[in-house]
């Protein structure tokens, strides 16, 4: 083995699953990224997590047996401590897979297993936008809204594996959007892609002709949160008032994140990051209305540093706390 | 010293402080409570404090020589490792009041420093509602809504002091209620005891006619939450919606907490639990119908056992917590 331990992290998603190696200090030595195929069943899916961790280790230029420790992420719903996926809306139709005990018959190391958004966290925390902090709160922007909360270097799973499911904190009782999970009133109803979305259209069947992203639905195409963003940036008022309200729900989500935890630096993430740096500095205004001065004042608020390839990075961290434990009971 | 140490915890309130000395294992060997007199002064405030906790160590029958460490809780705006009240709304005129560093002089044991709401919280997880959980979210109802957050026998003040303001997480954007702190929206303008109050009032101006409660007015006399939730059990309509009405407010606190911290256990404490057995299910009724399935099953939600001695024993827990420092880095 290295002098510096080298570890392994699997991120599994819906689509695709993204496997790479990091060196002790969270760089990335060498990744891939192979198909998921869920729809070919849950053995199949364990064999192509086993060969997507092979496959990274090799895109890294090393063997197998240079590998101290393994994490794998994956979606929920699961049972953390038992590493178990057990019935997960995104990885249909798998069910009760033993998803650690399975990769660590395959590979003989410690071997971590952790929710996707926890990880993400976990990776921003130790090699990211969280680096050198000692508490952080993370937000995934995408089709939903997901959360991963670290407190002085452990991932705040909860005691039913159900910690930081940030987008299902509800925000709203009047009149409540109706959420993806079928709840009424989340976060994630008003802040996810999403939910920019479905406000948009809203917004143009209200008003068709006062935005510019009607043409889209006239030339037959669907509405993006990406071109509502753009739209935005370019001036348009419906777009820019959509963006506005969604700065303004992340900063609920935020504020409500700094009255709880209090933490030191709250990230967001996914695709709606790429709005940039003055759809961020929005966020902030919110947040500096809305909450106590002191935190409003101190909490860092920032884009991931790490992008997509935090999952990974977060999963191998896993693998590393995993190999640390280890490490100290052999010792 | 005995062969088991014993702590003292002082618990200060705007209007009166409570100080006890408890064993090892949390159990209250005597307490006694003084008058605050914040508007004395902190010099006066402080001696109090120095006073409290020796009346407390007589009223338990021992000698200060027998106590093994002190902890102090107190309400806010404070910063919680420094041992420094700021600028506490509840105990005015006082202003950046050295509490730890004045005990610790005094005394010369290991002293701690808390929020209140936060030593209350770890009171009863160490020897109360929470005994023997993992982790615990307290929600304390009064005239505000505070919270405390214990994972892992960690107490989550936060970075900046503000960790589990509970009663300050935004669940309205539509037809927020303007809260105490003068924010719009908070869990606090909907279930505190001065919500009850305020919500009743409002109902009664808007059908005076419809309740039992139109008698107290007449009368000249004002409306407490304790006669709501009494006319509420007495079959008035008007009252039992308001009743129904909070504990859906604080459904919607603890399954905000369930998934954010996914406890062990949520408490809930102050004069509302007085309601008895029957509002705790309309609760967890709420809760039943609006979380997550697993954490709806699984999480327990309960009263107080130690009700107001909580502080008190949740600063000794405190206390202890500093004690078994000190002890390892000098062992």
């Amino acid at each position: 083995m290295a002098l510096s331990p080298l570890f392994v992290g699997l991120d599994v998603g819906g689509t695709s699953m993204k496997g790479g190696v990091v060196d002790d200090q969270g760089r990335p030595l060498g990744s891939v990224s192979m198909p998921t195929e869920a729809y070919k069943g849950q053995q199949h899916g364990l064999a192509r997590m086993a060969e997507t961790i092979r496959a990274a280790v090799r895109a890294a230029g090393l063997a197998m047996d240079q590998i101290a420790a393994i994490g794998v992420a994956t979606p929920g719903t699961m049972d953390i401590p038992a590493g178990i996926i057990l019935d997960p809306p995104n990885l249909k139709p798998w069910r009760n897979v033993p998803v650690r005990q399975y990769i660590y018959d395959t590979f003989q190391v410690p071997t971590a297993f952790q929710n996707d958004a926890n990880a993400a966290a976990y990776g921003e925390y130790w090699a990211g936008a969280g680096r050198g902090a000692h508490s952080m709160v993370l937000f995934t922007l995408g089709t939903g809204v997901g959360g991963g909360i670290v407190i002085g270097d452990t991932v705040i799973e909860g005691e039913h594996s159900h910690g930081a499911e940030l987008g299902h904190v509800k925000i709203e009782m009047t009149q409540p959007r109706q959420c993806g999970c079928g709840r009424m009133g989340c976060l994630e109803a008003y802040a996810s892609a999403t939910s920019v979305v479905k406000r948009t259209l809203e917004a143009l069947a209200a008003n068709p002709t006062s935005s510019t992203l009607s043409q889209v639905l006239d030339r037959g195409e669907d509405i993006t949160a990406r071109a509502v963003f753009m739209a935005a940036s370019q001036g348009d008022r419906l777009a820019g008032q959509i963006v506005e309200d969604t700065a303004y729900y992340l900063a609920i989500g935020a504020m409500n994140m700094m009255h709880t935890i209090d933490p030191s630096v709250i990230v967001f993430t996914g695709g709606m990051i790429g709005a940039g740096e003055a759809f961020l500095e929005r966020i902030r205004f919110h947040v500096k209305q809305m909450a106590f001065p002191v935190p409003a004042a101190r909490t860092q608020i920032r884009y991931s540093q790490l992008g997509t390839d935090a999952g990974f990075i977060g999963a191998a961290a896993c693998g590393r706390q995993a190999y640390r434990k280890q490490t100290v009971k052999d010792g």
